[in-house]
């Protein structure tokens, strides 16, 4: 669908013996990055027409949540439209939305879709395809309120979308698991199934409270590899780390492998200080198999967009190395 | 469908004015009705072969919450089976369920279609068909869970199936409105709206913390009928009373009338006292339009069975004249 | 300001030995006492022209709480509007209410003077008075909002008008205790004191989570008598019980004495179960002190009005022997 | 220890299939029975003298918790003293005490024990010893706060004294497991073990919240019979019930059987209102071998005493067959 | 009442395009300026004598609240006395104090007052008068507990002094709004009116939990210019930042304009981290009409002392272009 | 027990005027010291063998607590073991642990005793020792869950082990005061008392939360010296600042001196951002008497350790100049 791109990259630091690390230019794209915003997040990428476009989180200095388009040449110096998206109708007249945010992008047969968690009588998951990046089709939400982190799948499995979500509460939910759904015409959807839940505190304690997809799942021998969220509950509030898991790639509701530790956790200023302290949420990856790399986008603090790099191979050995 | 049979009646007792009136012999299920009953409250009752038939809410002295069919010639007197519903495939194989509580159960075009808050990692909303009251075949769940008080059409509205529900959390969940789904083929939904919400406390408390569908809706003249409940929050817990509001034939969406003050509301020893202390919880009301009756069967303190009457036109007329 | 009337009373009943006991026919106004009510209860009664005036709390079917008035030979049997009042500009032409509850009366001067809990962006202390319990002129809200069971002393102290108050949040209030306030005008008000703060749970229990004044204070040779109520936190929610005190006369913050013991909990059926179970709440006191005798109106489960009498001077007796 | 006498007793009523039947009599203790009293509950019988001793919480009307002998002849009428329990020193001076509740009672060799819920910063489990009912000697607590319901074996184990109890919180904990812990000497303890823990709501919900120990274990041929307490949070608050189970007698952190099913819920007047709604709380359990007869006082709605039977062989089969 | 003297000013710095702009040295006032101090925030200052005076909260080294009096040439280098402020009586005998923070000054005809808030079984409104800042006479606390961010008028409107103040709770207040108050004589106050509420989440986030008043309201052509504080809720806590007001000059119950956005929210590293990380709180305004500057003291993090700048005529056109 | 050894150890920087100051060069472990760590922090540390061992609280990246040896020459360069002690059957063979977290050691009489928070269905005091920190011989936990911050006394009193601790809840904690336990052995334990309560907030709000026992008391002319710490709730979770006390020599239950300031609270980027930001947790104190020199190791930010340094003759004037 798109051209071969170099994607965003810097080799491992010397001395450094982690799977994944942080560019070193980090944060990525800045809290003011656009006149209007108050701070860029939980923002998703992907290849497109020889470059980069992405869906950004801005939220405005009234903390209005809404998303963006922009476009890159490398993935790292951005374009950010200073007014949000807006949608034309797609397969539904109902486009209303109080908020927009944590948007996901994926290519799918032929056109990009773009799901993220919208505001219709609390938040649940909206849905919506464009082709260009500059009209956007929005259609039906996929769920009933209340759902957040709705992860579309780059292929449909066994003749249908499937797309993960993390049901939820209308607040700061203190629970949620990893549930997968099937829709024929991105319009109906069903055949719910549990997919991964929460881990026992003694187990794997930094996602232990509550879990949710990250990037699009990324097609691989062994399966979908997915970088997602976990969070634990600490006496100050949540602290947001990211770990990785492999699906079966026939049944996705299948984890082969999950990672114990945390892949990335936050421990630099950008992700110890900002809106909300401690948040490490990756939204969208980039790869480039025959280099062997993956670049994650993460939202840090909820405030700025951070940027991790990793060698594909490693990733997906150390998964199986240090699964659950 | 089903042959015309005498619905449980008794008339309005002398010097009561109010537009519903209780059954003097509540409650007409008591909680000790079959053997290994703790309770059975929140069930539904529909015409079958000259009599009724029923989906009961039975839980067993483990208070593990199952369902239970009954049959009755009456409505009045009935046999409920000492052994829950055990379920074959329907559309799905997976029939997995934790526990099954608040059935709700309908006729549309060529069978029986019950609905029920079934377990699967947190409340979500069960499906299954049934011809005969004998074999049931349970379907997939219709949403993702947190959802209860899943409640059908008895007829397909534009083509489609069409099923109430009230979102929820995993607990006692101290919010909730009515919305809709749609489905062309009860297995993926879809088209999600809200219906009704909350009053705000000082226009209508008794439904001011949250409301969901109760009996199946009954298609009248102005558009369907429903009879609902509404929660108050009082520094004791919850208390559930009983409204009715009649929807649009067409747009279900469109609120017609929707009753301000409730149309039964706890008062009585056996709906004051018991495992849930103050709950009117309705699931099912029959019908004779000829003889404008309409009788509603009601939860009563989660413990026991209570039966109530009114005169439909009056019912209807009340809803109007009473409306938000 | 009235003439001598019979007060409600029946003597103690043999074998009892309680200082204080109960209507034999509580209780004595009913639930569904007039057409619209879902529950009349914490109300007010005074002496008037040759018989008994009262503000009644008449909770609808909307259960939207309003004040009523009410009109008895006895104090017994009631006529209750059906409407509720109406009020007309007093000192303020803002006579904004959301909602109205938990009324006092009492007669100061020339005039009577009605408190109640006002739904003014939360629950405030509203003020009006009235001549002739026809005309009702409504004044300035006593405090900003969160206040509840704003109690005026029958005489000016000091010069000034002298009100009880609990200061509370905007819900099911977890706290509480009583101050008084004054006022040279019944419109602006200050001098601000803690009067009685609720007691250590090992000292007496009842009183423990909070307390508030009910029925107007009685001047008696020790001071003001008051009956207030108290508060304990059950795994079931609250409990309200009857308690006596003792102000002095001229500097009412001071507490010559406060009853260890409550006077009267619930334990009658109408007190245990009903809207909110395990409620007496007392609202209003008549005094005939020649007969030496004392008739207290309380609201019994949020429901329906009780009546328990007493010798008035067993009660200051009782109250200085068991004393905190 | 003591002499045969019989115990209370009254066969099952005709149509009864319940392996267990409530007293017709039922409170056999009324809450006003002394009068100061605000409600008798949560007590403890022993036989003794040709008759019955017993320890009684009796919380009086400023509702301070404390603990009083009784005596009876028949286990039914009760002479219960008008002042508590004065303690001498036993194995400590440090027998402070801010209040005392839900006494269990066991002979132990030579002497009866007591053990209660202590007020020391907090409740912990206090232990007193007693040869005559009329001198008790108070020992050290058993534990740190926060503890209740420690109910001693009426044999050492091993050679050491042993303990169920349930670490709590300050407050109307909503969590609990039963805990064992063994002592040489009555006044250090440790080796604490894990007993039983919560139920899975699926599995059985009446015991999901918390459980704790009820009557002192009854050594059968099984191993150790006991009466216990499970609750289940409803929105009303806490719902608690009876269930038994069976410890092997060599080492009791062994759960031989635990029943599914609860043996006795609150269904009655007394039980289902009172100062705490829907309690049943065994705390004692008078057995007569030789005649298969069981006969279990407990506490209803934390106001009075009420008393049930069964036969101790069907007890213990009901128990063996409906076990976890 | 006081000579020109110039204000701490520094123009915009360059490339800066925001309304407001920090003070390059900020911190103005380090935590540890004065040797017992463990922090310094939310003061307040005003012209004084051809420089400015100051009343600050420092909380000393045991966390105990007291606000200081402290002296300064140019508003940027201060002395704060080592001693909190000493009050004698004003207006009342009562000068009771549990604790002082928050402190605001301001001029009123012919003197200095200061409000805070003021522990008098609870927050509360505390309010004195100086003409030295030497002496200060507490009055009257003008309301019961619970309230914080009292602040006063500078001048009387419509004859009578007038205030904003926040309703509260006893805690960290989940909830908040501005009210107005007025009193003939600072002893009595009434007319308690609602002035500004919080907005819903969709429309203005930043200010959606709660809102106080900040600086002391400047007067403007257009009516009364302030700058007030609003609160978000994240998973972390809330997060406090500054957004502008005007009110009507004869009616200050209408808002004129009201800020969407924010003016200025926590980003530096003193307003991120701190013993509450993520707050910016103003207490005072200075103003230089002539030149058209305002400068805002606030307090960043509950640990130290702020200073912006802007331009008063931007200030002012910025929120009436933004007004919600 | 071991040779004179130099305690780590930095002179007071010029113009410092606080009783402790911070090394240099904090953190002196950083959180990444090992490859496996997430954070190292509350660790404890002794003399041994002419340098230094440690028990040291190391998270791994799956946020798994555990404890690890590890030893230094100096007390600053530590090399810490890459695998988790090891223990073997003490005096139980109850050895069960799902977590061990926030070590203690201390030596007494013959050996090194080692306490911490062990995971046994909840937190409780695991104790263990060694004779060279190579095999570590587990014993009974000290108590029932839930405690934590167990700390033995470095002596026998009264011919008995005696241990400080904290009862707790099984979650973080919002209460918490200091308790005392003796054993005649080191498995039962008992006579229980109060030591230490949490302050009112008007009189020391750092520590109005709960408190917790630090470092193992240090023996002094006056008693027992210990640093412990202290919790303040803001609106943004826990704070926790270190304070010193001193105990009775005989009865520690008497506290001789307690300081109202804290000692040392978060301010600094290490302890002010982190995995939990604004933590000051004291675990370990070296002191070397003659040279007045006292090094104390605290967990910062529950991410890294940090070093303080005082003199010992000026930490214990300070403690008594600024008693509570």
């Amino acid at each position: 669908m798109t051209n071969k791109v170099q994607i965003p990259w810097q080799d491992r630091p010397e001395g450094c013996n982690d799977v994944m690390w942080r560019y070193e230019e980090n944060p990525v794209i800045g809290r003011y990055h656009i006149p209007t915003s108050n701070s860029i997040f939980n923002s998703a990428v992907v290849p497109f027409e020889g470059g980069y476009a992405g869906v950004f989180r801005c939220d405005n200095k009234a903390v209005q949540m809404n998303i963006f388009t922009g476009f890159s040449k490398d993935g790292i110096n951005w374009d950010i439209n200073h007014e949000p998206i807006e949608f034309v109708a797609g397969n539904t007249e109902m486009i209303e939305s109080e908020y927009k945010y944590d948007p996901r992008v994926t290519w799918i047969e032929d056109r990009y879709w773009i799901t993220w968690c919208n505001g219709y009588h609390g938040p649940t998951i909206g849905i919506a395809y464009t082709f260009d990046f500059k009209t956007f089709h929005q259609c039906e939400n996929a769920f009933l309120p209340f759902n957040r982190n709705g992860v579309l799948f780059p292929e449909k499995i066994d003749g249908k979308y499937a797309m993960l979500s993390r049901p939820s509460d209308n607040g700061h939910t203190p629970f949620g698991d990893i549930y997968i759904s099937y829709s024929p015409d991105m319009k109906y959807w069903g055949e719910h199934r549990c997919v991964m839940k929460v881990t026992p505190f003694e187990k794997s304690a930094w996602q232990c409270t509550k879990i949710g997809a990250g990037s699009v799942p990324i097609l691989i021998d062994e399966g979908w590899l997915m970088f997602y969220h976990g969070v634990i509950t600490t006496c100050s509030g949540f602290r947001y780390s990211m770990g990785t898991a492999i699906l079966d790639k026939e049944d996705p509701t299948k984890v082969l492998y999950r990672s114990q530790p945390y892949i990335l956790a936050p421990s630099t200023q950008y992700e110890l200080t900002g809106d909300v302290p401690n948040v490490v949420f990756p939204c969208a990856a980039l790869v480039d198999k025959e280099e062997d790399k993956v670049s994650v986008y993460y939202g840090a603090a909820d405030t700025v967009v951070g940027l991790a790099f990793g060698k594909l191979s490693e990733v997906i050995q150390w998964t199986k190395e240090n699964s659950l």
